[in-house]
């Protein structure tokens, strides 16, 4: 059992750091890697890290767990650096919020001996750095889990063992799904959030305006402050997508800005009490999709980075979940 | 001096009643009235209201201050029940999201002898009701006072001294202009929020998307949680400005869209960058315009129902609040 390490020691780096050492990880050492001097010693203070490493390939050569927790265009790079540093069996996975191009990127440039499995914690605050870093970030959050096609069960469940590690819950999918979801749930709020504040701050009216900002259009503008260099990644690398629900909240828009200029007190009254119950349904009762009795298993910290038998089971269960949602397609047409 | 009447016992008729009562009011009983005799019981329960009346006629009979807190379509029936039995001098103020139909309803049915200074404490939250009270729900929130013009100093002094004890900021306008600035800053986000809503669990994905809903969903989409009977109101009657608004939104998202598409990297880069420098700089630094030395007097809860001499300072204040915003203005064309 090798070292684990971590590529990239910002808000999300350096939280899994700190995650991992608060469940307790014993024997393993966590070896960061962060481009300036000072991210690696705040890293080791704030206790997220053991050791570091000035260069990928020299923190990745012991590990059999490498986590590249860079920004989306920066990890094709780290995999070129960290390719022929790998050990044999290492498990690489990532927290890129696009999976498409990395997992190219994986098929394209890492060795054979060497397994690519996909990861995209789905959790996150405004603030950025390793300074933001918090071990319960990931804690009750989901986490998708996005093998290659080729990976064997010991290196999915060394990054399922992960994100239990971390307090998620594992969510399986691939990568073209991935992004396609993730476009609607996650950057479509961004670009709304971020084109609501341009909207309102752009208005010659903004000092009025921000007077008057309440709580509700600082939650609804909250995206806005995340990183630039994020969105701009994202929108970028999952363009088309992004554009598909663009141009179906366009028309969301559309209908009902129709529905209140007609001024039509039923339609309107229907236009809000939709929306208001079924979220309220969901945030009560969560998701809708649940298979009773399969759960994905607990794997220990141990297992972790030893493999173990419950791919067969996680395929079991994906397998139930695939069926569980074309009954709930055909049901909802 | 008389009572205090509050008319409607929901979240924010029952929350202004805890405030007045933390903000240690003596002397001055508070009558309560709500249509349902449980509704009346708990907010005694409660400690919002001293007194409850079945009648709003009954409730305001010996009211120096009545406040409406009732939805906005419903105001127009509570002034005309309570216009035969209003005081000498009492000030009539409500909490309504959408201020001209009501300045409208005042001039129309309050007799001369009482007051109508408007006013709309800008704060919610989803839940709704008085079990959902909260004394500090209004604590550094902006309040708008919109007094009628011919509206006598000590009248406006009231309801200053109202927003004063819940803890709030007064911020002075007039009906028309508070319609047109909400619109942007609180029924764009609530009709953006509601729309998103439905978008996502419109699709057939949405047991998916369900899943992997975190915090930036929960955060966007909040506002369509919030009561549809009071969306409906709002957008009834603030048609006009939330379809003005509707249509920049619709703009803004729809360039946002070719911005995305179009792939270009710089393009997309300013496009969320500026926003989240904008969205920084306010949340750390607050809204743009600050009259220094110029502080709207604090009035104490004694001299809240007498009346006091302030309200010549609060008009200079709003003189130079205006030369500063045309100056505002000017700066940024």
């Amino acid at each position: 059992v090798g070292s684990i390490a971590i590529i990239g020691l910002g808000l999300i780096g350096g939280s899994i750091g700190l995650a991992l050492k608060q469940a307790g990880l014993q024997n393993t050492r966590i070896v960061g890697m962060a481009r300036t001097p000072d991210t690696r010693r705040q890293a080791k203070k704030l206790g997220a890290i053991d050791d570091d490493a000035a260069f990928a390939a020299d923190a990745v050569r012991d590990a059999s767990l490498v986590i590249v927790a860079a920004p989306i265009l920066a990890v094709r790079g780290i995999f070129e650096e960290i390719a022929p540093a790998l050990a044999e069996g290492a498990v690489v996975t990532d927290a890129a919020s696009v999976k498409r191009p990395i997992a190219d990127a994986a098929r394209e440039l890492l060795p054979p001996h060497a397994h690519y499995i996909g990861g995209h914690p789905m959790a996150g605050k405004e603030q950025t750095g390793v300074d933001a870093a918090d071990a319960d970030l990931f804690r009750d959050k989901p986490w998708v889990v996005a093998p290659s096609v080729d990976a064997p069960e010991s290196a999915v469940n060394t990054v399922v063992g992960l994100t239990q590690a971390c307090g998620a819950n594992a969510i399986f999918m691939d990568p073209a799904e991935h992004d396609s979801y993730v476009a609607a749930i996650s950057h479509l709020p961004l670009a709304l959030s971020s084109s609501l504040f341009s909207v309102v701050f752009g208005s010659a009216a903004w000092p009025e305006l921000a007077q008057l900002a309440s709580s509700g259009f600082r939650d609804t503008t909250r995206l806005a402050s995340g990183s630039p260099e994020m969105a701009h990644d994202i929108m970028l690398t999952n363009r088309e997508n992004v554009v598909h629900w663009l141009d179906r909240m366009q028309q969301a828009l559309y209908d009902l800005r129709n529905v209140i200029d007609r001024g039509d007190s039923e339609e309107i009254a229907e236009a809000f009490s939709r929306p208001q119950i079924e979220r309220d349904n969901f945030v009560l009762n969560g998701p809708p999709r649940r298979i009773e009795g399969e759960e994905i298993p607990k794997i220990s910290l141990g297992e972790m980075l030893m493999g173990s038998k419950v791919a067969e089971m996680l395929r079991r269960q994906e397998a139930l979940i695939r069926d569980a949602e074309s009954r709930a397609k055909d049901k909802r047409r």
